[in-house]
């Protein structure tokens, strides 16, 4: 199912390869030499072709499933073909304590990511103060400034502008139209096309006879291993960093503001704002919408709900929920208490 | 009222060219030879101008306009000019049955669509394998990557970067700073400056070791005569495709995320945000700011309010609103609760 | 704490210099001869270092902070060093009306502006008709088109696209990957990079048999002073104009539709959407997040909580918040209602 002009893949992995990449046994009985040619989804896959099923919403389409192999948990193994008529389930069933990550292996072997040709396009205007890295992949029309440095084996996709002074990494993959100013990236970073980094943040005395600017003269320091998403805005700090900790994903359309602090391996999921001062501890997982007040302090492990709007402080571990946000099971009781309200009305109390 | 520097127009239209132009007769008594320069608002046109009058909100200006044409329904024929003094209203009232579609019909006569003058510009970088169809403009600095194919009559704005094996349509109009990797288009899309399209998704195994990443291999399918605004993002699917339906319209800054499907003719207003394998049906229309949880199945001719939060699926033909979103009618009446638990507390209860 | 590979910074300045430049006296028995070399915070700045206290979120720093100077208000001026131990606070503390305004003053002057030295890159693609100002800085790859005007000493950055007659005021500060069509910009106009300005907007009539487009054949007009965050769209009006004041501050990832007109002065924080012809009074300041509907009138001074969605015009000086949004007071009380009724549940009640 995928389309062969856009990826490399591999002809077919035998259970036995399939077994071995994700450490689990062949099971008893199987064919250990059986070919199976791709990945796709439980309700459209066929004998040779192997799912994922972690998803309790697909456990119809596991029922009915008559893919080769289906990749899941301990708990949702029974499903599997279980609507089937008496005997003719064929899957063989993979159980695996993390079966997301372990179809993550499957897809990285059928898709095998290409090897990088070194090149720098003609069209690419480099500073000669510039430091390209060995290996690296320099696109058409990159523009990179004064005293860059580039690490070894970056790919800079066409069009992206690197200003003066920036460091990036080893192993980076900077995508088409990006813009990077005033920043320290490390290595493994990878940034979608259309986002801007290093830009000056929102910083004024705010003023009746006309808003008086504050010049933004820090920088943004983005750790390793991180990844951002399209048209996302990360804006220098006033002073001092804004800082993205190691591990980090960001998502489309994010807004990042002045002297934010992300701890390591948060997540932020799309059109998220945070806006200035703000400091997330690590693990944080922030879902899509949410917005969150300047100068707070977010604990380690904070779980947000979507469109959550955060006012205060929130304590290592705490999940909450709506705008203000709450803890989420008294999030869960206002949602109830007001539709009880409703009802109320409906019946003429 | 229109900056002569930025558009050609058209001189004048006769009364009788603008009411076959929209298919209604001319007003008895009035002369078919009338000469109308212009389009304008209620309020400030002349009465050689031409104005539209469909939402109530301008009911006031209606009531004194002293344009030359009124273009309204059926409904509101009786405001138009009926505050000015009497006998001194000299519009000429034509009713439709659909106002706006007629207004936009005179536009089109008054500001003709520039004809394409084709041509490539000499700072494209168009690869050897790439297909380009007959009378095409090619913009400065434009990139057009291996085997890509664009078709004919197609206009790529200076700056756009379309990667390898992408296929657009014929009579696209693609504005400057778009990015288009791993995707096929239709004919007559439209995409304004700044989108995204194609990049890899938000997929990982979240892991406290470190999260894993799962290759997204799969693709954009883009239908006919869609409209997509400024700086949107539309992720690729991990596997399959992210699909937009014909006829769909996509405002500025909307979050499609991998695997969503949106049906056919549906209408996503600015700043949505639709998680990943989420399924709109046809003729959906979201509103502004409104997010839509993943895997969930929106029916055909859902209608969601402005800033809804959309956590579980929506059948066919229903208006929702709230976060989370309910049926509209329980949304208002939470509304109203709200309020009268205030009041009450106001008034010492 | 400045990273000097970014900022021209300069070495010191004595307290006679900053009381001068803040138009306080030196303080009785103070050295105006002593010297200070950088801006820090009131954490981690030393004796020979300026900070600014004049968020009471920060007193805690305050308290113990070792900075050689403290800019603060009178309110705030006797918790400076006042955790310290006895008589060990060498802190000297500068009392302003508009501290943030002192401190910008004093970070001006740390880091002045680097002066423009004008240039036209040689690959910038530049219509004959176009005219450039005296002075004026052009990046690499820039492209301007016919009867473009770029006043005298505008820089614009490296990949900005400035499509046919545009004008563009004198000492603008364009950045990289910005698009700009059909609009008249005033002078002294700072635009971030990725911002996409007079695309056309999201006019059309609705209808199942395919949607019908209204062409959309007005212009943006952008007043002097303005400053535009990254990412951002501003849609050109359908008829007319799509205002933006003089002295408007927009932050990141905002919205602005067709015909939308925003007062004087006016601040927009980050992600932001105002829907079409809708008109903002002068002061207004609109936090992140918030939505606003179509054609409604929000008056002079009007604040908005961040998040709101306003469905209804609001009055000059009023303050709103929640969604739907109302005065902020009721607002505060729906939200303590909310919150009493799931209280009540906890309790059994």
């Amino acid at each position: 199912m995928t389309d062969s002009r856009f990826y490399l893949k591999r002809d077919a992995l035998s259970l036995s390869d399939v077994c071995a990449l994700i450490s689990v046994p062949v099971p008893e009985g199987a064919n250990k030499d059986q070919l199976f040619t791709a990945i796709h989804t439980l309700k459209e896959g066929n004998a040779a072709e192997i799912a994922l099923f972690h998803n309790p919403k697909y456990r119809e389409d596991a029922e009915h499933t008559r893919v080769g192999i289906c990749l899941t948990t301990d708990a949702f193994a029974s499903y599997v073909g279980a609507q089937l008529e008496n005997g003719t389930c064929q899957t063989i069933v993979l159980v695996h304590p993390e079966p997301y990550r372990a179809y993550a292996l499957l897809v990285r072997a059928f898709f095998p990511e290409p090897i990088l040709k070194p090149s720098i396009h003609p069209t690419a205007v480099i500073a000669q103060t510039a430091t390209i890295g060995e290996g690296c992949v320099i696109g058409a029309y990159v523009v990179i400034g004064e005293r860059a440095v580039i690490g070894a084996y970056t790919k800079i996709d066409s069009h992206t502008v690197i200003h003066d002074d920036v460091c990036i990494g080893c192993n980076g993959r900077i995508a088409s139209h990006v813009t990077i100013s005033h920043s320290l990236i490390g290595d493994r970073v990878l940034i979608k096309p259309g986002t801007c980094i290093g830009q000056q943040g929102f910083g004024f005395h705010m003023d009746e006879k006309g808003h008086f600017d504050v010049p933004q003269v820090g920088i943004v320091e983005i750790g390793y291993d991180v990844q951002i998403g399209s048209n996302v805005c990360i804006d220098r700090a006033s002073l001092g960093k804004t800082k993205i900790g190691n591990g980090v994903r960001i998502d489309n359309l994010v807004q990042i503001a002045h002297n934010v602090y992300i701890g390591d391996q948060s997540v932020l999921v799309a059109q998220v704002g945070v806006a200035g001062s703000t400091h997330l501890g690590n693990f944080v997982i922030v879902a899509g919408q949410v917005g969150i007040a300047g100068h707070l302090t977010i604990g380690n492990g904070v779980k947000v709900a979507a469109q959550s709007g955060i006012m205060r402080d929130v304590v290592d571990g705490m999940t909450v929920a709506g705008s203000p946000a709450v803890p989420v099971q008294d999030w869960r009781m206002q949602t109830v208490a007001l539709q009880r309200l409703v009802k109320g009305r409906k019946n003429g109390k």
